[in-house]
């Protein structure tokens, strides 16, 4: 590295650009939109040429639907089906709806066998039976029948059935034309299997050792019988939380006899992985079906509602704890004037706690003996905090306001604090044991239960207060 | 697939077992604690044996730090560095810290350069340097010392500098070996990179095409220049999101000039995603520096007291705001019972609404033109939403309480809702084009704004009604 090179020294230094990530300009959306109006199709092979599938497939996102068709039927073939897969849900529905079955059984054709069976599982079911037995390669229409039949967040349905598999008593040679024979299939290889005469998985061999050993040398002399893998019925988030925890690429499946039936890649999971981190904000934020901005009006509404219900209920029982205190909100109407601080820091605080218990449960750095001293620490966070918000409202309120209320607020302002702190990490920790998905709680749940135990406590403490002083 | 199986024919059907979650009971701690404080090692080791790195480190976790030292030394060289990557970052420190500087060299020897310089990155500063020096491998030494260069968050940061490369003019047959030379450094090989006589990086060769091509085939005749690569400068965001973008499993990175220099694997761009994604949680919640459960109390705190400041300036707006409407709320007590309905139901469909956003900016499905269409559909959802829990509270209020209040109630929750929906839409689409984490929108900032807002609401709906009425 002592050597220094300059720019100009190279003349090839800028054969290839670093990769960038394609940006869809609202010119070039422009641009394209007009070309493809003048049928200018020079102009549009030139713009796509460069682009990977995934950029292709944003820019086909954003037109219109005759236009997207258009855009679409310029692509070769192969290129076509990986723009398929990428494309939004509607958007490939409302595409693929204009195809005939025909047309729809070629792009499946050119399609990994987990992918396929995806697109097809999309289709309208009337035709799915019809798309299948109109592509040309039997053993792909056999596999994606085969894939069909796993249950959706199975390991089964997130598997593709490419994958390349020697026999342990082959040599290394053997087995070379093997895979070379095999790989007419596959696309990518991260490992190769190594099966018995019953195709029973018993092992495997890193592509590494594959080159880097002597070509006569023995399967069974050099393979790795440290396979990890799971079974067809094994869930899609155990399948991620083992594929993270133990850094795997790719992951083996087998059926319950324990032959090779299928592999899970990483690329798979990581969508796994960000659909449930989204899911989980979405559940936090309170709305009840997986939902996005792009989904139907109706469809955003209803996913929404229920827990509005719900936080109206609170507030209805809200209204009815502050209707017992009617009388005196007429003699102190000034009461009334810190509800709305009360529910708010009692809610902040409750979400909060409960997003670290949730986070911590996700990450499994919450074991057993550990619950009873979260809570404490929660309570320790909640004396600190709710010492500091209420002196601070303390000092406000006694000079805007008076010393009744001041102390009536700082003191509810406290206890709600403390409360707010338990319950958070005291909900989600229950949810957790009966099996409901703690993310629930960190939302609507959490900030309604603390809202109505805020203002409960809020006026208990003023009655008393101005009783007493 | 037309035959069937039964266990009983095939006495080696377990020979292997489907991979399962290790789970740490309440009891096998308890026996792991015991077996150490009698120095039982059979046991301890018969216990280790069969388990993965990340394994034995959640069990080394849980224990005590002298337990935790006494059972770590049981390992063996290899596996130990291994488990202290594995470890909590706290443990991992506690634990080093009983090192002398020689053992930490040791232990970072055997591992990959990115983790090494990642371990090295937490040690106190006085010691990074005497470690470094007493790495006995010099290359090991000098990528660890080049990597810590790297500013975090960059690609730089995040690669390892392991990789087999060949040149660009070879055979296959010498590439193979020159690949068995090289594979001495090289955990997992991903791919083979290609490169010029200056270590520019060219292309790459798949580990398919490698095994399937000719031995004496030339490298540049049939690698491929389509290779994507970042920079050592670009941001991990950014490494995540090509990756998956493009499902990668790995990328190499080059220098400024060109040259390659290392390469990320789709096994730290899922933590990184994963962190992402538990930032992006803990802003919702209010939450803002980057903690989890097991962090100082006096650090959670820190963490949490800014927003609660924040909700606790809104509250405090609230009340100045209600008390101009102090001789009302004398005359009409009942006013003020529904100030909690009105500040949640605000506050939980700006939630609702800003978390749909959030997502649809972090998944790029929200380009330019579709913002206006956005906060129309929004406002659409709000009209909806706002009218079926107007008429639910219309209902309800209008028997329990007075019809006045009903009124006041259902067109002030109407038009809260409303504007919580166009606020929880534009406010993180705003922070966006400034370029804020608009993640730090969806959490209290909207719920704050919207309070104050709905109080304002609600009295001026009220004052209006009652005079009119």
């Amino acid at each position: 590295m002592g050597r220094h090179f300059f720019l100009e020294d190279f003349p090839y230094f800028c054969i290839i650009n670093s990769i960038m990530q394609f940006e869809l300009t609202t010119d070039l959306l422009e641009d394209i939109k007009n070309a493809i109006e003048a049928k200018n199709n020079a102009f549009l092979n030139e713009q796509m040429h460069d682009l990977h599938a995934a950029d292709i497939a944003i820019v086909i996102n954003q037109l219109d639907l005759k236009e997207a068709e258009y855009l679409y039927d310029l692509l070769d073939e192969n290129l076509a089906s990986d723009v398929l897969l990428e494309l939004e849900d509607d958007r490939r529905e409302d595409l693929l709806a204009t195809f005939s079955t025909k047309e729809i059984a070629e792009q499946i054709d050119n399609m990994d066998s987990d992918d396929a069976a995806d697109v097809i599982n999309e289709l309208p079911e009337e035709i799915q039976d019809e798309v299948l037995s109109q592509i040309e390669d039997i053993d792909q229409a056999s596999d994606i029948a085969d894939l069909l039949n796993f249950e959706e967040g199975t390991a089964g349905s997130l598997m593709a059935k490419e994958l390349v598999s020697v026999y342990m008593h082959d040599t290394i040679n053997t087995c070379m034309d093997e895979i070379r024979r095999q790989t007419d299939n596959v696309d990518v290889m991260y490992a190769v299997y190594v099966v018995d005469e019953n195709n029973k998985l018993i092992g495997m061999l890193s592509l590494k050792k594959l080159i880097i050993s002597h070509p006569l040398s023995r399967i069974d002399e050099i393979y790795n019988a440290d396979v990890q893998f799971v079974k067809t019925s094994t869930t899609t988030e155990e399948v991620a939380e083992i594929m993270q925890k133990y850094d795997l690429v790719v992951l083996p499946v087998t059926d319950q006899f324990g032959r090779l039936v299928g592999r899970i890649t990483i690329d798979d999971v990581v969508d796994v992985i960000r659909e449930g981190a989204e899911k989980d904000i979405q559940r936090m934020s309170g709305i009840s079906d997986d939902v996005d901005s792009n989904d139907k009006l109706w469809r955003l509404s209803r996913a929404r509602i229920p827990w509005l219900l719900v936080g109206m209920c609170g507030g209805i029982i809200g209204s009815r704890i502050i209707s017992t205190y009617e009388g005196q909100i007429q003699i102190h109407p000034e009461m009334a004037f810190f509800i709305p601080l009360i529910g708010a820091t009692g809610g902040n605080v409750g979400v909060q706690s409960s997003a670290i218990i949730v986070q911590g449960l996700a990450n499994n750095t919450l074991l057993g003996d550990k619950i009873g001293s979260k809570l404490f620490k929660e309570l320790g966070v909640g004396l600190i905090n709710g010492a500091i918000c209420a002196s601070l409202i303390w000092g406000y309120a006694s000079i805007i306001e008076n010393w009744k209320l001041a102390a009536t607020v700082s003191v509810a302002l406290f206890t709600v604090v403390l409360c707010a702190s338990f319950l958070g990490t005291f909900v989600p920790l229950t949810m957790n044991r009966f099996k409901i998905n703690p993310a629930l709680a960190t939302g609507p749940f959490v900030t309604t239960l603390n809202d109505i135990i805020g203002i409960s406590i809020y006026f208990l403490v003023g009655r008393l207060l101005y009783t007493v002083l």
